[in-house]
Parts: structure tokens; sequence; C-alpha cells
């Protein structure tokens, strides 16, 4: 770092570390059960169950987001609402977050100060704050967050507990952010709904609770897709699951999305993933509560099936393959 | 990232996202509080105190760790040290960890593998697992952990507590990092003491919840350097610190290291950060618990003092300063 960087106040390395530290997650009025905030060696947050949900996502500039795509406000709610779909999806409450970044020495603090905007309204719009965190120097700018949450006396909601008998639901969108994908990927930035689908997902987040009070045997959030996603709840359920097409939700503006692209729209919702929407297995439909959606079954046996047949197309996406 | 890669069973590419995360944070014994470890959408850790304790800390390859350096294992180690000795500073015991690891494409197992036995040594020795965690590719080698702990019933030792007539006090080493730092620097390999010190801290873990249980009034460990930490805990305490070198220990082997640098011994002690141990206030010299050595007081004012004078050195570490 030349003397000129840390001379501009307008950088990341101007501000200095404890700077940046205070511009991203102080200033912001805390959640009731924030015990202690940031600014100490490490936070306290209430645990009034008595265990505490943990999980723990990084993401990388040109991995898993890209600023001619979306904005930094937009990168730092997606990349709060990828943590806290996993809290969800336990049948957890956020409660509280910790962020780590990573970034080159000059990157504008407006950068900063957007990214972090974006964390703080996504954390408050699940009921979290940002509880702490670490700015560090680096080449990539580097976002690493860890999502805490609570379970209100709730038995966690694995994905290990689906049971043949039992019918797969789905709370939240699907294939919108696929869409999205393929319209930026084409240098296109409308349709804005699914565009916008892609920038910032919307997790059901009180739909994990729900699930999990209403019996849910298994849940996962939808990341990688459904098909893909499914599939971790099969093999470690070590039962097959079969979705019916006839029962998906293939919205209008996906089919037109679609059209104009000439892609498969039902294949955006089969295997699309960023979503992070919720599916859930329960005991019967009866148990299925609302604002989900049945869309298949849970039999012996092992792998997926799309209307009892193996998906001819790839089901999902995984790093480095 | 090419065919090959993808096919090397030897690279992070090769083995894939999942396999790798099986690699580093799956096969290892958790400990009895860890409810449910890796491999779903979150862990659940006992939280019997009914607050967690919580922080973070980002490591970059060549900014924080330098593999012609410290091994793989070593750099693990260090890591996960880090983050518990800011546990320990709280006056929590730790509980469990969340390992974030951006590597690139090309990044052999053999190094990730061994990250990980480094991770797993000093978080057991701790009495800490590693519960979860994400492997994401990226350009640089990033390492993010998240630790948690239980206070067991405590009120939270913050930097804020100190007041005027407390006596300072520190447990742990102070320098050898620094010392092993200049080593490293001036391209030695020994004396292995202080490189082993600058590779792997040793941070006194037990010590913090002893500190709190003697009724600390403020602690932190001690990263940045003794003058630098303890100047965070003046300007929140709103007092004044002095040291006294007289009650400093300058061990004997730091003096002959630094005789043979022409480095002054002296200025490791208060100025060395990357030791982790913990300093900490305490109402009266009686209150100090065994273990801990007192090495100065806390008076109305602000600002650390050497022997009631402004300190002539750079007092620590700054990131990006």
């Amino acid at each position: 770092m030349g003397p000129d960087q840390a001379e501009d106040a307008n950088t990341v390395a101007g501000v200095g570390e404890f700077g940046l530290i205070h511009r991203v997650i102080a200033g912001h009025e805390q959640p009731a059960g924030t015990v202690l905030g940031p600014g100490d060696d490490a936070a306290v947050l209430d645990a009034p169950d008595g265990r505490i949900v943990a999980t723990t996502d990084v993401l990388v500039e040109n991995v898993h987001f890209r600023f001619d795509w979306s904005n930094a406000h937009q990168v730092g709610r997606k990349a709060v609402a990828v943590n806290l779909s996993d809290i969800a999806a336990m049948g957890a409450r956020p409660t509280g977050l910790l962020v780590g970044l990573a970034c080159p020495p000059d990157l504008p603090t407006s950068v900063v100060d957007e990214l972090s905007a974006g964390m703080w309204e996504e954390a408050q719009s699940a009921g979290a704050g940002v509880v702490g965190g670490d700015m560090v120097s680096a080449t990539a700018l580097t976002i690493s967050i860890t999502a805490l949450g609570d379970l209100g006396g709730r038995a966690p909601v694995t994905r290990s507990g689906a049971r043949p008998g039992d019918v797969v639901a789905v709370a939240g969108r699907l294939g919108w952010a696929a869409a999205g994908l393929a319209v930026l990927g084409r240098g296109f930035r409308s349709p804005v709904a699914v565009v916008s689908a892609q920038r910032v997902p919307e997790p059901p987040y009180t739909a994990g609770p729900q699930a999990a009070d209403a019996g849910a045997t298994s849940m996962v959030d939808v990341s990688d897709g459904l098909l893909a996603d499914l599939g971790h709840v099969a093999e470690s359920s070590e039962v097959s699951v079969d979705v019916r097409t006839e029962l998906l939700d293939v919205p209008q503006r996906l089919v037109e999305v679609a059209s104009a692209l000439g892609a498969d729209p039902r294949h955006w919702v089969l295997t699309g993933g960023e979503d992070q929407s919720l599916v859930a297995t329960f005991p019967s439909a009866q148990a299925v509560p609302e604002g989900w959606t049945v869309v298949g079954s849970v039999a012996g046996g092992k792998g997926v099936t799309v209307d009892g047949e193996e998906y001819a197309g790839d089901a999902g996406w995984q790093h480095w393959r």
C-alpha cells in the first residue's frame, strides 16, 4: 500500500481498520437480544433456548457476486439472506450476524457503507443485528458471514428426518433467481422482477419456525436448486423423493422470460439456485401449513425423481465442478 | 478452472465442495456440547448460560500468514487461537468454531487436510470443536473463523470497566511472537522457541474465566501489542494506564535474540502483537489470581504511558496504516 492510499479518506486504507469497523457495525440499533454489541473482543447475545444455531457462508467477488450486475447494497442484502435462510431452515429465528470483510486497500469506503446498509436492512427484516465483525486487507473482496439463531424450544429440523409417506412442500419462490441470471448473462437488465430476484433473494424467514411448529420432518433452504437440495434430504434421510410437475407453480412471468430467451421455465423452477426458499417434508398433506405448497412425496429407496423418472438435465450447481 | 483441475483428486477442485467440507469438519469427535455437528444447514450448540459469546477473525495468505514461514498445520492452529483468545478475553469458555475457507481451485487437498488438523488440534486444546463451515473458490486463500463461547454465569468482562486505582496484570507471553517475526524477517529459522511462538501462539485460555471469577474489571487479548491493546482499554474505560518496566518480565531468551539482531527486547514486550496473551485490570493486587503478573496501574485521565511517560516507539500494529 502506498502513502497516497493511506491518506485518502475515501478508501478503506485511508479510514483504517478501526474506522471501518465502526462504519460497518456500529451506529445501528441492536435488537433487544444483543447483550453486548460491536467494539469489544467478542459480542454477547441472548440464547434464551439454551442452545444456539450457527451457520457460515463465504461470498467472493466475481465468484458469488459481480458489481456490474448488482450494487453493493444488493450484495450486502444477499450475503446476509443466504445465511439467514440456513437459520430458518433449521426451524430457528435469526438473532445475530458476524461479518468478516476482506477488502482491497483501495476499495472506496462508499462501497463498504452500501454493503453495510444492505446487510443491516436484510438483518433487521429478519429481526437480527450485526453484532460483530473483522475487517482485513486482501486482494479480492471476500465477505464471510456467520449467522446465529434461536430455536425457541423447537427440535432442530435436520435433513435426515424425511420418512416414506411424507409429503414435500415448498415456501417461497423457485426459479426466479435462475431466470434473472439467464437475463443478466445475456447482457439484459430487465424484466426487473427476475433480475431483482437474482440480486436479492426473498427468503421466507418465518416459514422455517412455522414448518417446525407444524411438525416438519426435514427441511433445507433451496440454495443449489430444488432437485439438488432435495438430493441432500434424500441422501441424509435414506429415502427417495419424487417431485410432481403438475404440482409445481411455473409463474407466467418465468414463462414469458423463458419464451424470450428460448429457455425452459420449468427447468429454472426445478434446478435454479439462489432463491433461498425453503423445502420441507411433512407427515401428511393435512400437516402442511398455510403458505406452503405441496410439490411431491417421499418413498423408500434413494435419489430424486421428477414425475417418477430421473431428471434429464443438470440437477443443480456445485462449486468447482 | 480447466477440466484437468476438476479431475485431479489431489486438488480442491478435484475433490469438490462437499468432499472438501467433509474432510475439514466431519470425521472428528465433537465435544459433548455439540447438539448437531457439521453436515446440515446449520449447527446446533449448547448455550447452557442462556447467552452466547461470539467473535470472528479473517486471515488472508501473505497478509496474516505465509507458507514459507509456517506450514499449514501451524496456520490452522494460529487461525483458531486468535479467535479463541477473544472468547477467553470476555471471561468465557470456547465451545465451537465455524470455519469459512476461500481456496484457489488448484490448492492441494493436503494443505486443506493439514490446515484442518491444526484447527482441530487447537480447538480441542481449548475444549471446542469445529461445528460448521463453508468452502468456496477464490484466487487467494482466506480463512474466516467464528468462535463461540459460554460465560458459565459470569458477567462478560469488557474493555470499558477499568477504574482509577485498579492494577493491570498479564497472563501469557509477551514479545515472543515479535521476536520470532524479527528472526523470520531476517531469513533465519531459529531460535526455534521464538520462531514457534510466531507460528503458533499459546493463549492462556483458562486464565480468561479465572480472571472473570477473580473480579477482573476489564480484559482484552494482546493481539496488536500490550500498549496498543491497553490503549483500547484506556479509551473505552476513559482512564489512563501506566505500565512499569521494572514489573515487566523480559525473558533471557528475548534478550539473547535481541542482542543478536541489534534490537530492543523490551520494545518487543511492550509492542509485539500476536502472542494472544491476556491483559486485565483488577480492583487490587490482592485480587490478581495465580498465573497473572502485575505490570502497571490505572488512574484518571487518558492514554497509555510507560513509567509515567509517553512511549517513544510505535505502540503497535494497525491494518492498512
